[in-house]
């Protein structure tokens, strides 16, 4: 096969066959190319110039004829046919918001902790010496002094350990620490395991150390555990490395049946973890392989990736995921960092999207024991609903789109630095005031921005309730942009690159679809259990999304159900907290499974009836604005 | 540190620091050199000829001062200090029985057998396709179907298996057929485990492959196994490749002390069982990886070099191993080339000397479920012995020392082609014929032939009771030698190197230690559980040993006791028996470990009762005469 040279400028130089990618080619040359929608075209984010020679475009999506002309091309979507080179234009970096790794002490054990609740136990014990009158073996040895310590009949050892056991026993002269598993995950009948020896008697006070790991699509958390005490001792986050192969659970899974894609994904978040353990145990000063236990949250497809099982099913009809609760794994099996023969405990989800990080959010918000009928919500690119109380349990799962994470809209971005988070607009002058993350000139819009804009863009008339845009009004604001009619948010001369900042009515519709299948869900799910969304008693919302939701105007465009604001309540990041309480507690560990296994999954693609209650909810608030007492009592006045 | 240059004639010049030894700088230049002692300096296996330059001698033990003064030096005493040239004496390969591997149809299943009663099915499965209104997960899917199909409640996977599922069960269309162990050896109500997955129904008259394999210090044995009828189809022996480094366990564990010795020594018996696996599946054309468990016996320090535990407290007082009952492990941990998932059960054992080889010689002569009171023996380098019936078991292991085994003796040697099996002496021209083994000119005399050499020695009065050899006797076949009185079996001119086969006052010294010990061994076993030894009902012996020996002559020397011959069993490979029975049946697997459980040990060392018995027994046949009426006949004859 024929080979080319391409050339990326400043970077490097290399022979690649006909019908190469130049997304392949950059990786082949180790330049790092965002690829969030991953390699499917409908980005644009990795976008480079061709400076010399020629190419096959398969796709110019997002790109001007008058970019194209300028040897603009999707990376990911570009053949190399002849020699070529390359520019790649400067990037800016996937935004890092300032993750501050911190000595938590401000997350305690919940009352009335103690360890004895969970399997993980450090024995001290003292050995009988060998002697010609006692010639059993070092393994039936420990065996019968851990018998006597726990009352428990029977226990295994892994070859590595069971190699060094004698020497520890002898090095500790017959005084020894054992650390022992009395039961896992998905063996609670098996015999007990002996996961670690220590010669001598270690410290009774010495923390026991364990964690808690939550893969959020976007974000990786990881709370480091002391199980003696039942506390946080550190936290850290991070973005997700996977992120440049995709932003949304689709992309990734799309980018995982590419070439060696889903290894590649797998290592990514491994590294992501092992880097957050390192910097945890770092606060601490530990080592990560005195970390004895692992539990890992996160959506269905994140659980795929990081076990590298094929995720493909998810994303296809009928969405059948090849594991719901994975049965327990070591440590170095899965690839976390922590003591090599640890135990990782995956929390177990319910469909393909309604994943670990729901029935963990179920398990931290006590949805499943709570007496009057509660909502549950967690929204993300997907929106999970649960709807149920200590009887029952329902769930359903809406595809949102990214438009609340900033994607999808033109000014749009996550919330980080630079994000403008609030909007008020002023009712004559329709002039915008704002507030900006971090207090800097703003960049663009966030999740939390969009939403109190669209809110306040309605209730002063800026749009009606079907998103139009009134170009009528006496103010400069609105007129009709490149991509048709718009809003300017923030003029120039305000803002961080001195280009407007300005949500379309593309933009808009985007929002109304995100809220309006979110909605939809709402309905669906209360309709399917026969339980009308009034009498629901308590909404949880849980995610970093929900941290930052103004419950106000999230009503005001039909989001959230219209209710009194003292029934919602943000629990932050139910998902990590799931993985937490599951480490401490052998009852929160069985509870989950029951939530799990109890929870009764709704597909909303099924038949119509989500359909017809999505297109129902695309207007703002409402068709039916009888929904929304609160909204319609606003609009009047 | 200084550097010497190390000539090998004939093979390879390299550089060396000062202190190096011959054998490590052999080891270096790859060239084979036979440590049967394990580079102890003891058995003279080592000699080459330093025939430039000068070395240092830590030992000379076995060279005279002329071998000395002409250059030999053994190997492993030997240090370099200066530039040497170095020749390696043309030595003779490790003799190789011809061990003919073959399609066995003479070992087939008990009576009675069926594949129910053992743990490892293969099972056909329809499984419901998934579809919107079912959306059950894979693992969940492929686990309600054999929950359905088995009755047990639940299962597990490992996760290399899991990851492959999904795409076995769409490529068979939802027909599947998976393998399921039940329960393994130690964990017998944990869930059961998902082996492997095929697409589509597997004829139900497949063979479904298993081996069981005997780890011998000399020999290793497999057979390989189809579970389905329960037929031995294929075995295969062949030497333990650990023999080059060391004859006896004691040795070898020397050797694993040494650096990377334990690896080395692994290596080397996983090398053997590797190679006998691929020759016994090419027998019956299949792969190794389609063997799907395995079950290992061997003594302890076989089983402790095997999965690299050190053996070290073996050897040293007071005896200990690391472990007697291994849990269940897998292949690919052990290093088994069979399917790398399949479990592999070493069978148990009782103490430092009396290892799974007697348990499941034990098992396999039905001593453990015998009315009358058995005694089971298995000689090679240790004699280990066996007192009971189905109410209880007592056992010893004597060190009887490598003399039957054709060690420790001038013209010894192991029982393979050339060798003398077995001898009459004419009792007045005091001459001889013999057998020999392939029918050649005599290289030597092995065990059963130095046996029966002795008993005729004895019977025709060219020694005593104490062993001396009459150098007053009317033949020139007994002479003053260099190591002093001896006897010639055979002359130069009849044997294979022209030199003359003897047997010395020295060799006949170490073969009555060797038998007393044995013998010693039988009577503090009888006494402690008192049970006089003509009491005995029953004789099994196992081991090759005990293949080749002759009862009558054994009896004359005072190996074995002097019972009525047909008391007396020879049961063969009863290890590997064992394990094969440990393949077929879960109710086996249970009683092998029952056996081992309820085994006393009586350790020898711990008093003077041994010593006393074995002093006792130093004469031919023993001090009291009146145990061996028989012998006492044949003496007066």
């Amino acid at each position: 096969m024929a080979k080319h040279i391409v050339t990326f400028t400043g970077y490097r130089t290399l022979h690649v066959p006909t019908g190469t990618l130049l997304s392949e080619a950059a990786q082949m040359a180790d330049i790092e190319i965002q690829q969030p929608c991953g390699g499917q075209g409908r980005c644009g984010r990795c976008v480079v110039q061709v400076t010399n020679g020629t190419v096959r475009r398969r796709s110019t999506l997002r790109l001007t004829p008058e970019d194209v002309g300028a040897g603009y091309a999707l990376a990911c979507q570009t053949i190399v046919e002849h020699d070529v080179t390359i520019a790649i234009p400067p990037q800016e970096k996937i935004e890092r918001r300032l993750a501050t790794d911190r000595i938590a002490s401000d997350v305690t054990a919940p009352l009335g902790y103690t360890p004895l609740g969970q399997p993980l136990h450090r024995l001290p014990l003292d050995l009988p010496p060998p002697s010609m009158s006692d010639q059993t073996d070092d393994w039936s040895r420990l065996q019968t002094a851990l018998r006597q310590q726990t009352g428990v009949d029977s226990f295994r050892i892994d070859l590595p350990l069971l190699r060094r056991a004698g020497r520890i026993m002898r090095e500790g002269e017959w005084q020894v620490t054992a650390l022992v598993e009395t039961d896992t995950w998905d063996r609670l009948d098996g015999p007990a395991r002996v996961v670690a020896l220590w010669p001598g008697h270690v410290p009774d006070d010495e923390p026991l150390w364990t964690v808690a790991i939550d893969i959020g699509t976007t974000t990786v958390t990881l709370w480091l555990v002391d199980l003696l005490t039942g506390r946080v001792r550190a936290q850290a986050a991070e973005y997700n490395a996977q992120i440049a192969r995709g932003e949304d659970v689709i992309s990734r899974i799309i980018y995982a049946t590419k070439n060696s894609g889903s290894t590649e994904l797998r290592n990514l978040v491994l590294e992501t973890i092992n880097t957050l353990l390192e910097r945890a145990c770092k606060i601490v000063q530990i080592a990560p392989e005195e970390v004895f236990k692992a539990t890992v949250s996160g959506n269905s497809t994140m659980m795929h990736l990081l076990l590298d099982i094929p995720a493909e099913s998810i994303r296809l009809s009928p969405f059948i995921t090849a594991v719901n609760h994975v049965p327990t794994l070591l440590a170095e099996d899965v690839g976390v960092a922590i003591y090599p023969h640890a135990t990782v405990d995956c929390l177990p989800g319910v469909a393909s999207y309604v994943g670990a990080d729901i029935t963990a959010g179920v398990l931290s918000s006590g949805l499943d024991d709570a007496e009057p009928v509660t909502l549950f919500l967690d929204v993300g690119t997907n929106g999970e609903i649960v709807l149920g109380n200590r009887e029952w349990l329902a769930t359903v799962a809406c595809s949102a789109g990214p438009a609340f994470e900033g994607a999808g809209v033109l000014h749009g971005m996550r919330a980080t630095q630079g994000a403008i988070e609030e909007t008020w607009i002023n009712g004559e002058s329709f002039d915008t005031s704002f507030r900006v993350i971090g207090g800097t000139k703003p960049r663009g819009i966030c999740g939390s921005g969009l939403i109190s804009l669209v809110a306040e863009m309605f209730l002063t008339g800026v749009i009606d309730k079907s998103g139009n845009i009134d170009l009528d009004l006496p103010t400069a604001r609105v007129r009709y942009g490149t991509h048709g009619p718009e809003y300017v948010v923030a003029w120039g001369d305000e803002t961080h690159d001195g280009r407007d900042i300005v949500i379309s009515r593309t933009d808009i519709d985007n929002l109304l679809r995100a809220k309006a299948a979110i909605y939809a869900g709402f309905t669906v799910l209360a309709d399917s259990v026969g339980v009308p969304l009034e009498t629901v008693e308590q909404v949880y919302i849980g995610g970093s999304f929900g941290k930052y939701i103004n419950v106000e105007k999230a009503v005001q465009i039909g989001l959230l159900p219209d209710m009194p604001w003292d029934r919602f309540h943000f629990l932050g990041n139910t998902s990590v907290r799931g993985a937490y309480l599951a480490l401490l507690s052998r009852e929160d560990r069985a509870r989950i499974a029951d939530i799990a296994s109890r929870m009764t999954y709704i597909e909303l693609s099924a038949d119509n009836t989500f359909f017809d209650a999505f297109t129902s909810a695309l207007f703002l608030p409402h068709t039916d604005l009888a929904r929304f007492p609160t909204v319609q009592a606003a609009i009047q006045r």
